[in-house]
C-alpha cells in the first residue's frame, strides 16, 4: 500500500495496522509499556508526555472497554481528554465524515482514537488530517486492533521471556476477529516459533490469510504442547446465521476446558481479549484459574497505549 | 453478617451501608465534610488527598445528580474520574458483572461508585475485589444510601447543633425509601432523640423495620413539635400501582404545605433528597421558604462524598 | 428589557445575547480571542484563570461540537467541567427545570453552558441563580447563539481588518437562523458597512427584524461585490415542510458554487456555521478552497469561547 504510518522523518505518526512495523519498533513499545507498569495497589505511572495535546476518543457505544482504557492511559500522560460518542462511518458521505474530523481538528484535538466497524476509515481519515495530526486505531472491522495485537504479545513476553521457539494457539472464530489479526502481525514480527489457529471450518479465515501459522482441525491438535492459548471471542450473531452450532455444541467442541488445557503445556498461559462468554469459549475454572492472564491483559492495555500515546507524541510535528 | 466493610487494621475499607457504624465513625466524617465547606460563590476546598488514584462511577443513568456529585468531589480530590454507564445487574450472570469490574479494577480502578437497582450487587461485588479497591454505594434497591444519610445527618446537625433530645420526621414512601433506611441508621446511631414514621399505610416499612422509630397515623401527628421533618420523593409508579391515592389526594392527605408545618416547632428545617415533586408531597412555598434546607443538602453531599472518599483513601492497602 | 446581563458593577455576567453590547466589549472579546489563537500544531494556548470554578455543560445530545469546544475551553482554563445531558425545557414546570439548575449550583458549579431550543430558557434561568453565577448560551431556539456571532466577528475582522465599509452577505434560512441574529448583532454593533440578506421567500425574517440589513431577492444581488459571505445550514425539515425547494432545487438558486462565488470581491471570504450540507447550500470545491475560512471559524469559536469565560470569571462576584 501507498499509505504509510510513518512521517518523513522515520518516526511512527499513525497506528492503524500492526502490519509492516518492525520488530525494533514493537519492541520498544513493549519495553517502554513494561517500564510503565506498577505493582497492584500502587499508584499508576504518570507524566506529563502529553501536556498540552489533546486527545480525542470517538467510539460508537459510549461504555467500551477500550473507551476507560485509552481515557485513563491519555490522563495518567497529562493529556486533554474529549470523548465523543460518534460513528464515522455512519455518515452520509464520505465529505461528512471528514468535516467531523476537520471540525475537531480545528478545535486542536491531535491524537484521534478512533473505534469504527467499517474497513478503510482510519486510513482514509488519516489521509487528510494536518501533518501534525495523528490516528490511533481502537479498532477496525474485523481488520485490526493493534494496541490489543501489542498488549497480547506483552502478555506472552512477560510469561515466555521472548518468542522464538514458542508456540501460539488462537481458537474460535478468525474469520472476523481483529484481535487474531492484530496478535498475527505482532507475534509473526517478533519471530513466534509456531502460530496455530482451529475453530470451526466456517470461521477459518480464508486460505490467503494468516499464511505463516498452521491450521489445526481439532482442539485438540490445536492445544497439544502450546506455550499460550488465545481463546477469542464467540459472538452470538454466528450462532444465529447458523455458521456454527449452538452454545453447547459449540462449547464441547471449542471450549476451553481444565481437562482439554491439559494437553498443552503444564504452565501454558491463558488469554481471553474479554468480554468472555464464559461457559461457551471458555470455561470459568480456566478463566479464573492459575494458568489465566485475562486480567494482566487488561492491565497490559493500558500500559502499551500509554506506551504508543508517548511515542507518538514525541515524534510529532510541532509548528510552534 | 459475616461481610465486614472494615479493612483487617479497622479502617472503613467499603461503604455500602451506614448500619453497622459507630457514632464516632460518624462523627469524624461529618466533622471533616464540615471542615470542607466554603461560604456560598467561594472556589471549593481543593486538595490533593486523591492524587494518584482512579475513581470510576458505574451508573446506568448517565446524568443522575449523585453522579455529578461524586464526579466533583473526586476531581477536587486530584483523582483521575472515568464516567460508565453499566447497570452491572443487567450482565446476565454474576460472573459477568464481575468481569466488568475485574476489567476496570485491571485498569487501575481503584475506587468503585456504584448505583444498582438490585439488592446485594455491592456487597457481592466487594467480597470480590482485590485487597486495595474499595467500593461506594451511590444507592442500592430500597435498602441503603449511606452518602445521602450522611449528608442528612449534617445537615441535621448543623441546624440543631446535634442530636440529643431532637425529633425527626420522615414522611412518605418509607416502604421503598433507601433514603429512610440510611437516614435511619445514621441518626439512631448518633443519638437522636426520636424519630417519627408517617406516610399511607401501603408504604409503611414493615413491621421488623425501624423499631427504635415511632409510627404516627397521621402527618399532624408526625409534625408535632418536630424539629425536622425530612419529606420523601413519591414515585409515580406507586400511583400507578394504586397503592396510594391520586396526586391530589396524596397532596391532600401526606403534603407538606405551610399550614401543616406550623404544627412543627417554629424553626422545624424541612428536608427533602430530591428532586421533589412540588405540589405533591411539598408545596413550592414550602420547598422554598426560609425553613428549607433542600439546597445545603446538595452542598452538604459534595462535602460528605469528599470526606468519605478522603478516609477510604487514608486507609488503603497500598503496595508500593 | 429590564433584564441585564450585567452585574451591578458594570462587568458582564452573563451571556444570552449580543443584542445591546456595545463595540468596546465586543472589540475586548476579540482582541483576546486574538490573544490566544496559537499556530496550527502548536500546543493551544494555557493558563488557570477558571482555576477553582465549575463549569456545567448542559446539553440535549451528548456529543455536539459546540460541548466538545465549551468543554476544551474551560480546561485549558483550568475549570472543573462536568457534562451533562439534560434538555432544560423538557422538564414539566418551570420549577422542575429550576430544581435541576439549583442542584447543579448547590453543588458548586458557577458557570452554566446550557443549549435549548426554547426561547426564554436562558433569561430565565439567570433570573434566578445565585450573584456569583453565571449563564452563557450556547444556542437558544432561532434567537440567539452569542458566542457563534462573537466567532463569526473575529473571522471576518482577520480577514478584513476591521468592519467599517465592508459587505457581508448571508444567506439561507435566516428566518430560523440563531447564527443569523448573533451575526447580525455582532456585526452591525461593531460598524459593518452593509449587511445582506438573502434566501428564499419563506425563510426570509419577519419584516421587524434584521432592519439594519438589505434585502436582496436573488443570490447574485446578494453576492456582487460582497467581502465576505455567510452561507447558513438548511435543515431538511424545512424541505419537508414544503417551505423551499427540493435538495436540487435549493442547490440551483441559493447555493454557493465556483461560478457563483466569482460575482463577489476576488478574496471574498466564504463562511458556514456547520455542519454543512455539501451539494445543497455550498459546493465542495467553495466549502474546501482556498477562499475557505470554515475550520478556521472552529478554532476561532474555542478561542471566543476561553475569551468569554476568562472575561467572566474575571468580574465574578466572589465572597471568600
Amino acid at each position: 500500500m501507498s499509505f504509510t504510518q510513518f512521517n518523513p522523518q522515520g518516526h511512527l505518526r499513525h497506528l492503524i495496522t500492526l502490519e509492516g512495523l518492525g520488530a525494533p519498533l514493537l519492541t520498544t513499545l513493549l519495553d517502554r509499556a513494561d517500564a510503565l507498569l506498577r505493582p497492584r495497589g500502587a499508584a499508576p505511572a504518570r507524566n506529563q508526555a502529553l501536556a498540552g495535546v489533546t486527545v480525542g476518543n470517538l467510539f460508537t457505544e459510549p461504555s467500551t472497554r477500550t473507551r476507560a482504557s485509552f481515557e485513563l492511559a491519555g490522563k495518567r500522560l497529562g493529556a486533554d481528554v474529549v470523548n465523543l460518542e460518534i460513528q464515522l462511518s455512519s455518515r452520509v458521505k464520505g465529505e461528512t465524515m471528514l468535516d467531523t474530523i476537520y471540525t475537531l481538528q480545528a478545535m486542536g484535538v491531535d491524537l484521534f482514537v478512533i473505534r469504527d466497524a467499517e474497513a478503510g476509515v482510519h486510513e482514509y481519515v488519516a489521509g487528510h488530517v494536518q501533518d501534525h495530526v495523528s490516528i490511533l486505531s481502537a479498532g477496525e472491522s474485523h481488520l485490526s486492533h493493534p494496541t490489543q495485537g501489542l498488549l497480547d504479545a506483552l502478555t506472552l513476553r512477560q510469561h515466555c521471556g521472548g518468542f522464538a521457539g514458542r508456540t501460539v494457539t488462537i481458537v474460535g472464530d478468525l474469520r472476523h476477529s481483529r484481535v487474531a489479526r492484530s496478535a498475527y502481525h505482532a507475534l509473526t514480527t517478533l519471530g513466534i516459533g509456531e502460530l496455530r489457529l482451529c475453530g470451526p471450518a466456517p470461521l477459518m479465515p480464508p486460505a490467503g490469510e494468516f499464511h505463516r501459522a498452521r491450521r489445526c482441525t481439532t482442539l485438540n491438535e490445536g492445544l497439544e504442547g502450546t506455550d499460550v492459548v488465545m481463546m477469542l471471542r464467540i459472538q452470538k450473531e454466528r450462532m444465529a446465521d447458523a455458521l456454527i452450532p449452538e452454545r453447547a455444541d459449540y462449547h464441547a467442541q471449542w471450549g476451553l476446558t481444565p481437562e482439554r488445557l491439559t494437553l498443552a503445556r503444564p504452565d501454558c498461559l491463558v488469554m481471553h481479549p474479554g468480554p468472555m462468554n464464559r461457559s461457551v469459549e471458555i470455561d470459568s475454572t480456566v478463566a479464573d484459574g492459575p494458568q489465566s492472564a485475562i486480567q494482566r491483559q487488561v492491565t497490559n492495555g493500558v500500559a502499551v497505549r500509554m506506551a504508543v500515546l508517548e511515542h507518538i507524541a514525541a515524534g510529532r510535528l510541532r509548528h510552534v
